[in-house]
């Protein structure tokens, strides 16, 4: 488009000619000088070029790689890498961060080698540093601490054999809130000397600003105390830089005009606009250095604009004097902060909950979208145990599956379904090429889609399911198959029938079958199977065992089958249970009234119901709670049923109380033989909106308990924080939301405690909880809003699942698990259970001659010594064959100091006996992320105000011998090590 | 921002994980294929990268420059010259064509050696192309030629002396329509072989694309014909790529994706898209070779988006080998285009006027904001003469005013001033380092304002008028200066006492005065001079007289001094006119009846009025009037006063007739005792606006004559177009726009005839003008429209001028100039006075005792030889010192072939008489930007359709004899010469 200025276009050519040819005013070439560094006695504005680029957002990883659909979101990190590079090339003071190795890698393998060789150069020079160096930049609310170790590694490894470095700074700048894993394990444990983020509470942002405070020595481990100390800078606004200071392509900014010959020279100006918004930030930071965010999200996508920008501010700022500019990195500030000498303020716990205002509390996706959640947390699980199997037979590196991009979750089945099936061939013994049966696995069991179980056994086979336990202790579960056939035989693998329980199929479930198989795989189930079989399985320790289904063939056997009877309540009071622990339901309302074990005596009253917060579409303050923000609309909760329908299903394995509390919300309580807490199977949706009110259900268990206001959360499945209510440790809090607020991010699970008891609720996905009045604990389980919370994802929170043209809005089925325990013991029960809920058995069925099959497999096998177990406080974080045939242990004590009498000790693990029948040649101690040596790892020591000095040091294991092979490892002691076989 | 797909990015870690380290699912590099080049016997795809860069539009030309005000438009040109010289660097086959010099200029002068040498290669591979090459991409409608020629020849010379390259195709893909002037002159006249261009009526391009015809030969001079054909290519939508094919920074594309373990792989949809695009235009194309113009407003400000997606189309679209597909240059397209051999459609005329839809001809941009396009052609005018005087003095390399960029017209006023200062001291002798004396010139002499002349004249000294003549030929004009004084004698620079004459300043110029002085120089103006003074100068050619103002000192003087008289008009008829030209009023309307010239005979019935269309604001088809876009709402225009009150004045030099049509619509019309013609000087404004109707104000000439409609424009006011109402040369018109589609570009003027008589209106600025009746002619004067036309520049045509708070709608003041003349005849007043027109005296003003001055200074002179004179029909068109002291020379015959019986002849000009003073030691004809030599030049021949080939060659003067030096000059011919002397 060109216009009537064309006519002026020849006006200024006039104008220029007058002024002769040749030197027609410009300035000729100016070279900037951007190589200061770091100068002592000034105030040094450290400038850290960066782009923040979400692996997934708004659009998809690839979108974002390759930058289509921009009409969403115009990001394309293609473009970011591309450019950086060619920026950094220009001056060799230029220096850039990133931290997404997602999308680094994919850049990376799709380069010249001319080009990789010129991004080593600059990595070798500090030109290009990798910040966190995992896959993502990972939340620290809703993760579990097993996939934020593995993401990191992935990148780290990355990092590792391509440029042979080590990532020295965490850069979570994004993230709504902080956790205390993530500064003490992935932060320390990794090497990492500092941590930089933007996102704090406001309140708690404000206190800090006040009193130099944003920058502080983080201690978040109470087991480690000041062994793991960490640096932590938070931003005093956000990870962008000041205003007017922003400088991608088709921004609209002030750039620095330095020719003094024509109208828009600004030098002056500019450098007097830098120094001003320096001055602001030194007046909140300790040292003379304070650090810019040089970034955005997505930013740089034509880098040349923002380091253009920066050449000519650090000329002419340093040109000035006033101040000292000059490119920087997060590694390079944090020496510069540490050579400062000063002593810094402790901070100790974490930085949640978040809230950017009043009423933005960012606690609603600790819950959103519940339904991802526990995908997510089902792969994590499956993916551990993928891993080992691989291990088991050896990786192999022309396999047919497994080294190709499809979609992970079916690779992994299929890598899973293939290993297994090599390992129990007892005429392979590892030499495995190709599986030789195929197994199927039921994804969809929870809504009894299990087409092996579900079908007719042939004449002459049995169902055979394999089950292979990922723990390293031998374990005792109940498992639940759905089947057609009410005539049904179990037996082991030894051939002897073993108890089984039918529990006929409920009308839910059946009608969830029905809708989202359909919506999942696409084509209509058959008719919902009859019953439920249950039976209990012994499995060994990192090991498996065959179980056969078959029809039984005389009526003999028929006692071995026990059909479940349907209760019928004659008495006041209902109690259920078929071990030692008892619920007792009020007969006239159907309310859960009592918690009561018989072996340890504990017994409290405890109620359960179903609520839902109206969601608050803004007020005075249009803030409405959505995706990211939980914001209720001020009225207290709405009881779902308070009186509800109860049916009770008894056999000798399990009772179970199914409730209906209203169209939308159902549940079974199971209550097993042997297991000391009872399992709540929810299922609640379509949540209703007719009424154009967003809700968001909560179920509340209220004990009889004095808590004094106190409660327990665990940091990313691993600590427990001691939680307030109305109450933070670093700063009064002013309650501006006394539920929103209160609320905290749950992975493993939540207790509460009075002088005798404790009450804890393990959960099966990350989920947000809270108690918000003494004896109560609560968790919200789904969320359907009808607004946005105008916190960048632009929609609401509205999730529903289509069948050809008809839609509804998302049923969520999942599980929380309650247990009553004598105070001091609640933590045994925790620990192990969340170990078996995270890594539950993994099934693998197929239909076979049992004979046959045991003729030529491997029925029931530990990889571990016979007899060996790891011990109880021990985990077996990973196991996994590297590329190079190396293999990379982890092993985790899974107590805190103090946390159980017996177990947050020194705990031994036998390496001979864990790998029987193999020989270790080699066994090198690495960082968390197996990217350095743990002996050449340097621990950063920082002066801490009022610090004595005197901390007592924590347990650890000492070196590994390596003629006895045995790792110690002490309370909450993760070990990681790469071996040689 | 970051947000719940954190959790998704830790699944899709896990998902990546699963399928190994190392080789992720990436396709690993792909070098692609770019440079297979042209193909033959397949579709030639050509894709010509480029970026449309205008120099100054909604921004200024820094800010695009620099890329501020970003919110305006995102534009920074500087991104666009960096990022694509990167990427032109990452592979050769890669191509860019860049247009626009005063960007290039500034981008280069501020590059540093290495980048200089890198383009250097560039240019020198072809990589980088420079099209049209001239300072900016000028417009074809509202510009005079000289302006064309200068801005095109400063950065060809920039081209040549930086890169040793002449440009070979023109590339005028936006203007608003295409000139005649533009082809033969702009084009074939400096070596170009191809012209490239987006806009062309859509009646004519819907007819071009049916019989294949966008593509042309263009002869546009009728007097040169066959001798100057060039290729003409229109492209078949715009400039910009075919949908889809857009690949800026942010664009929603979508990207070509070539890993096919992916879900977005789409080579092969890409390549079918690609196919399926370049089919439609092979369908409307001759021969196999097509060009997409791949770029658009601003576009590569991150060239690698565009040259990312190219190389992988050229390389899969080849690999699939339907098509071809190749990076090009509008050279490299030409010339295939003549390998092709084939014979094309011949084009005549010009691509005036230009429409896009039914009811949006481009015709209003013609005279929108008439200020400004009086202000261009002053000042194109003024730096003719100024680089005429910088060359008699000799450029000075060091001087304090003309090597330094500040604002164009003021430097050359300052330029202007201190060469006649050292030229006529008569000490100096060109040896001239700094004025010795102080000249005031007055640009705001129209409006009454100029200092020097109103300033009382101190006692001993006079006002001493110095009047330069830039023309060839000696010319005799009517000088007019407001003064105070009324006794005051005007003494030639003998010392004899001319005549004069006194007219009382009227109170519309006095109210002008007193709004437009403060707004345009800030200060409130001295109260308005009483009178103004008429005296006649006499001027040599290329040369100065002076004359002496001072007050009469004895009453005796004051027979010379003649105050102008009142007529009272008795009759009722009353003629005006003090020499052969009468001019006959009705006294009862007061309106012009008729013009009649004593000498020639000529008597013809002339009407004029003013009238105004009311803007369309849009119906059925919302296109409203606006800046570019003519649309009168469909009404006739309304006449402004159909009677008027008529002043008029009488003295021996001037007739003066003044009208007040209205409130805002304001005349005088001189008739001057030696001039042929009558000087109309309009003033219009503030156009009202309170009744919400948009008004385009128009004169109209009403003659008595048969037209048949028949009417005549001038191309860039060189050449005559016939013009024909209602009517294309190429096309069945279908009228949609009975009275915009009719308008034409006028830069010199517009005439009719009949069979007897020609009827001439030039005119002192860009105009529009139409024959709407037969015997009519109409111009365009002033314009203020209240809605935006849709085309971009998103504001309403509606100029306002403030002075301090007041504002008010802007006033126009101008002239244009009517003649009647035989048949046959006009065309000398017309080249003449169109001479005139474009270069007035340059007047300088001073105080100065008369006798003191005349003994220090030279106060009549001639550049050249005394007596000679160029011949009428030879226009001095440049005279101008290079950098390299070498002279460039510029002489332009006036008249085109057949135009006048005399005239249209063999013109002769004498270097060795025009340069008098000089002893010329080389010359070398070169091509009209003097970026080659004419010897060297090539003309390309083309097969035009049904040519048989006997064209009569056209008449063109001869190589120039060096004993000699006489330049010959054939009708239309401009000969370009670079002198040593």
């Amino acid at each position: 488009m060109e216009t009537l200025a064309q006519s002026v276009a020849v006006l200024l050519c006039i104008a220029h000619v007058l002024c002769s040819y040749g030197v027609i005013g410009v300035n000729g070439y100016i070279e900037y000088n951007t190589g200061s560094g770091i100068v002592d006695g000034k105030l040094n504005v450290h400038l850290v070029p960066h782009s923040h680029d979400d692996v997934g957002w708004l659009k998809t990883v690839d979108q974002y790689y390759v930058g289509s659909n921009n009409s969403i979101q115009g990001a394309c990190v293609e473009n970011v890498l591309d450019s950086v590079v060619m920026s950094l090339r220009r001056d060799p003071n230029r220096k850039f961060i990133f931290a997404e190795m997602a999308f680094f890698n994919r850049w990376w393998e799709e380069q010249s080698p001319e080009i990789q060789e010129e991004v080593r150069k600059l990595v070798d020079a500090g030109q290009l540093e990798f910040v966190n160096g995992g896959w993502c930049m990972h939340d620290e609310a809703t993760t579990h601490y097993i996939d934020m170790i593995d993401q990191t590694t992935l990148g780290h490894q990355l990092i590792k054999s391509q440029f042979n470095k080590t990532p020295r700074a965490g850069w979570q700048i994004d993230p709504f809130g902080h956790s205390a894993v993530q500064a003490y394990l992935l932060g320390v444990e990794l090497g990492f000397d500092s941590i930089h983020f933007a996102r704090i509470d406001y309140q708690d942002r404000a206190k800090r600003k006040e009193d130099k405070s944003l920058e502080v020595i983080w201690q978040a481990s109470q087991t480690f105390g000041s062994s793991s100390q960490i640096f932590a800078n938070a931003f005093p606004v956000h990870y962008s830089p000041p205003n007017g200071f922003h400088f991608e392509v088709d921004d609209d900014f002030n750039p620095v005009q330095d020719n003094p010959l024509l109208f828009d020279f600004n030098v002056d100006t500019r450098v007097n606009d830098f120094i001003s918004a320096a001055m602001i930030q030194a007046n909140v930071t300790r040292t003379n250095h304070i650090m810019w965010t040089m970034g955005d999200d997505f930013q740089y996508q034509y880098a040349e604009t923002w380091f253009k920008q920066m050449d000519k501010l650090i000329h002419y700022v340093n040109r000035d004097g006033r101040v000292n500019a000059l490119y920087s990195t997060p590694s390079i500030y944090t020496d510069a902060k540490r050579a400062a000498s000063k002593s810094w303020p402790l901070k100790t716990d974490d930085y949640f909950p978040y809230a950017d205002s009043a009423n933005a509390y960012w606690t609603g996706y600790f819950t959103s979208r519940p339904a991802l959640k526990r995908y997510i947390r089902f792969l994590s699980g499956y993916y551990l145990a993928t891993r080992q199997l691989e291990f088991l037979i050896g990786r192999r590196s022309a396999g047919p599956n497994t080294y190709s991009l499809a979609i992970g979750a079916s690779e992994a089945e299929v890598t899973a379904n293939s290993a297994l099936s090599c390992l129990i061939d007892s005429k392979l013994n590892g030499q495995c090429v190709k599986p030789t049966v195929t197994f199927s696995q039921c994804k969809l069991l929870n809504i009894s889609f299990c087409s092996p179980t579900e079908n007719d056994i042939p004449q002459g086979k049995s169902l055979v399911v394999v089950a292979y336990n990922p723990l390293g202790w031998e374990r005792t579960d109940i498992v639940r198959v759905p089947v057609n056939d009410h005539n049904l035989v179990v037996k082991d693998s030894m051939g002897k029938i073993i108890e089984s329980q039918y529990v006929e199929l409920d009308n839910v479930t059946s009608n969830l079958r029905n809708f989202y198989v359909k919506a999942y795989i696409g084509i209509s189930p058959t008719k919902a199977p009859k019953y439920w079989l249950f039976f209990q399985a012994s499995v060994p320790p990192l090991g498996w065992n065959t179980f056969f289904i078959s029809k039984a063939s005389l009526r003999g056997n028929s006692s071995t089958i026990y059909v479940s009877m349907m209760d019928t309540p004659k008495e006041k009071t209902i109690e259920v249970g078929p071990g030692n622990l008892k619920l007792s339901f009020s007969s006239a309302s159907g309310q859960l009234k009592r918690m009561f074990n018989s072996k340890s005596g504990i017994d409290i009253p405890v109620q359960q119901s179903y609520l839902w917060y109206a969601s608050s579409q803004g007020d005075a303050d249009p803030q409405s709670s959505g995706a990211y923000i939980f914001r209720p609309n001020g009225s207290p909760p709405q009881v779902v049923s308070r009186s509800v329908p109860l049916k009770v299903i008894r056999g000798p394995l399990v009772h179970e109380v199914h409730q209906q509390f209203n169209s939308w919300v159902h549940q079974i309580i199971r209550v097993y033989k042997d297991k000391d807490h009872a399992e709540v199977e929810f299922t609640i949706g379509p949540i209703p909106i007719e009424d154009s009110i967003g809700k968001e259900v909560i179920t509340r268990l209220t004990a009889n308990m004095a808590t004094d206001k106190v409660f327990f959360t665990d940091s990313n499945a691993r600590d427990f924080l001691k939680r307030v209510r109305d109450y933070r440790p670093g700063w009064p809090l002013k309650v501006t939301q006394p539920v929103a607020g209160n609320y905290y991010p749950i992975n493993l699970g939540i207790f509460i405690e009075d002088k005798k008891s404790e009450f804890s609720v393990l959960v099966d996905r990350a989920t947000g909880g809270a108690s918000i009045n003494d004896g109560e604990i609560e968790l919200m389980l789904h969320r359907r809003i009808l607004n946005d919370d105008s916190k960048g994802v632009g929609e609401a929170l509205d999730e529903s699942v289509c069948v050809d043209t008809t839609c509804e809005g998302l049923t969520i089925r999942g599980n929380y698990y309650m247990s009553i325990n004598k105070l001091g013991t609640g933590s045994r029960w925790r620990r192990t259970t969340g170990q078996e809920i995270y890594s539950p058995l993994l099934l693998a069925f197929l239909h076979e001659n049992a004979e046959k099959w045991k003729s030529s497999h491997l029925t029931k096998a530990t990889a571990m010594a016979a007899n060996y177990s790891l011990p109880l406080n021990v985990a077996l974080i990973t196991l996994q064959e590297l590329d190079d045939g190396s293999v990379l242990l982890r092993l985790g004590h899974i107590y805190e100091a103090g946390e159980d009498t017996e177990y947050s000790s020194l705990a031994k693990v036998e390496l001979k006996k864990l790998f029987a029948e193999k020989m270790i040649k080699a066994i090198k101690e690495t960082s968390l992320s197996a990217n350095q040596d743990k002996s050449g790892m340097k621990r950063t020591t920082w002066q801490v105000e009022g610090e004595n000095g005197s901390n007592s040091d924590p347990i650890r294991g000492g070196p590994v011998n390596m003629s006895s092979l045995i790792v110690e490892l002490g309370p909450m002691e993760i070990r990681t090590f790469v071996l040689r076989f």
